[in-house]
């Protein structure tokens, strides 16, 4: 069974990269922030150095910090499991608390965390070699999930992308940003094999360029036509008819519908309505946060404005001059046309129909 | 009476930088390719090098590229008085051609030159020493016309600016946009100087950062408190409700109050309109084509796509990935408040007003 999963995953996965990969004692991770420059990867043996690689931004996107914080607790299980069964479970709750402080945006993180801790509370009385096992074997069952998650997005997804479509999106939700396979990406992928995508257009996502660097990279790496634009040209093009249809990913999604995700995704929404172009939220239901009633109470990430001013060792603007970073934006459940997820696609009224699937689950 | 207009335009120069200076036998720009890292002067003798300065974007802004080709004609004169007249006049035509094709949308371009022919069609019989005097004052009375027209602006302008308020704006309509002062960002002065401003808002506006590479520094230079933002942040902002109003320049308006500027632009008039805050635009009547009844016909000028895809010699995607840069963008004329001129706010209906403005001139 285990095998099988594993075969079937392994088909989605790009042969010529891996975003993440369990190795048993450790984890590696593909460095993000020095793509496209470099293709390195990050050896990670503690569960702090996997916070620090999520706060850094060595792996981001919603579904991948979810992933890599669950591997994180099967790392913190083996490195505390010769010790004492109290001693064993402090270190495993600490460690919790460490990875769901490492970014405060994406939902997925705080849902693959307490899927772990589940986990640990459901075999308590266990020995802590038998806790180590069943979180290794759930950080892996949450990878793989994932996966074959992304793929049932993107058969969904391709399904409301018309012959010939010109996509445009924002950030980066593709293999990088998940296990693999990836969720706007993912239906950018089915959709291309079934002949219907002309080109992708790629937002450049200022200031971290997830769009330039990433998905730029990812989408040549398997051989799919992707022209760059600056953030600020999709307005241009959106106007003209350039563009088809607009599909992002998302970081959490309230019950209603509203959605936060990379700073930008709002203006474009905002856009695509001006423009009546159809405007798609591609995410897993593990990004939806049921304990929120609206976007309202998302927390937005303020990262510190000097990444807003350098660009490596360059200064863009004169010393002594201030930036602001917020990291997320949120888009209002109105201007969305529909949310793409392994379960098929969410319209309006998204209210109701979010309820009714979260019941579901 | 010469000297009274210089002492008067003197006062709005900024005491610590200088954009455009004329210096009898040559041109001195400050190069804005190098801010805000240098602050680095070049010295311009002949047509050819106030034509490629204008190309490669050493100078740019509408106004600031007008009065700069008005002076590379000074120049061609300069260059060509020790001829025959027949050949002198064949010269300057040649110039004309040449600095009229440095760059397709800035309509202040055309103005300058066709205010230059004039002057030579006006002395026709005269010698090349006449002429070329002829040139350089006009060149000169159009550089000082500028200044004190963006001083109009400003006070007409400040007029819609509330108090506490924080100002959004787009790429650099400032002094480094005209020979002094500036447009948007004379409103800016003006208002500031009342003291009603709060913040101003910087775009960055890629891909060439004339938001934290110039704004930033103009206004850094004056004292005015600015705040940088990535150009995908604009639309939170609005949202979130910290923008009191924008104000951009402009490149070219077509006799219906169509826009052109800076691409970036329109996205930030759908989105100002979508979150009710007013959108304006500062430009002097040289900005109007009387010429084109609608925003369609203005040429958008298309840069080459390695300008997005490179910073300095960094490339920021993928080698062999595509990229598009369109320069420009228009924004059609409901999206707009107000157009801010030297005689006063146009406000809707913009067709009529601007007919009858333009007429009147």
């Amino acid at each position: 069974m285990r095998n099988s999963i594993q075969r079937e995953v392994e088909r989605f996965l790009s042969p010529a990269f891996r975003t993440i990969q369990w190795k048993g004692d450790h984890l590696v991770l593909l460095d993000q922030r020095r793509l496209p420059k470099d293709e390195v990867y990050l050896e990670l043996r503690t569960p702090e150095e996997v916070a620090s690689a999520i706060r850094d931004l060595v792996v981001r996107g919603a579904p991948a910090i979810g992933v890599t914080a669950a591997m994180g607790m099967a790392l913190a299980a083996r490195s505390a499991r010769t010790r004492g069964t109290k001693e064993f479970l402090e270190s495993l709750d600490k460690h919790y608390h460490l990875l769901m402080r490492s970014r405060p945006t994406a939902v997925n993180l705080r849902w693959a965390l307490e899927r772990q801790r589940r986990r640990i509370e459901a075999l308590a009385g266990s020995d802590p070699d038998e806790i180590q096992a069943a979180l290794e074997e759930e950080a892996l069952r949450i990878f793989e999930e994932d996966v074959l998650t992304n793929v049932a997005i993107g058969e969904h997804g391709a399904q409301v992308v018309p012959s010939d479509a010109c996509i445009l999106t924002h950030c980066n939700a593709g293999a990088l940003a998940t296990a693999g396979y990836g969720t706007a990406l993912g239906v950018v992928r089915s959709a291309y094999r079934q002949g219907k995508v002309q080109m992708v257009f790629a937002d450049e996502t200022r200031p971290f360029l997830q769009g330039s660097r990433l998905t730029a990279w990812e989408l040549q790496k398997d051989g799919i036509p992707v022209t760059v634009i600056t953030d600020n040209m999709a307005g241009h093009f959106l106007q003209r008819g350039e563009i088809t249809l607009i599909i992002v990913g998302a970081d959490r999604i309230a019950q209603n519908g509203d959605v936060a995700n990379k700073i930008g995704t709002y203006s474009l929404a905002v856009l695509a309505k001006e423009n009546q172009v159809p405007f798609y939220v591609a995410a897993p239901l593990s990004t939806f946060d049921g304990t929120l009633e609206s976007g309202d109470r998302i927390p937005i990430e303020e990262r510190n404005g000097e990444e807003v001013l350098l660009w490596e060792d360059m200064r863009l603007a004169p010393a002594g001059v201030t930036a602001r970073y917020p990291a997320f934006d949120i888009t209002p459940n109105q201007l969305i046309t529909g949310i793409i997820t392994e379960k098929g696609v969410i319209r309006p009224p998204l209210k109701e129909r979010i309820r009714k699937l979260l019941v579901e689950e």
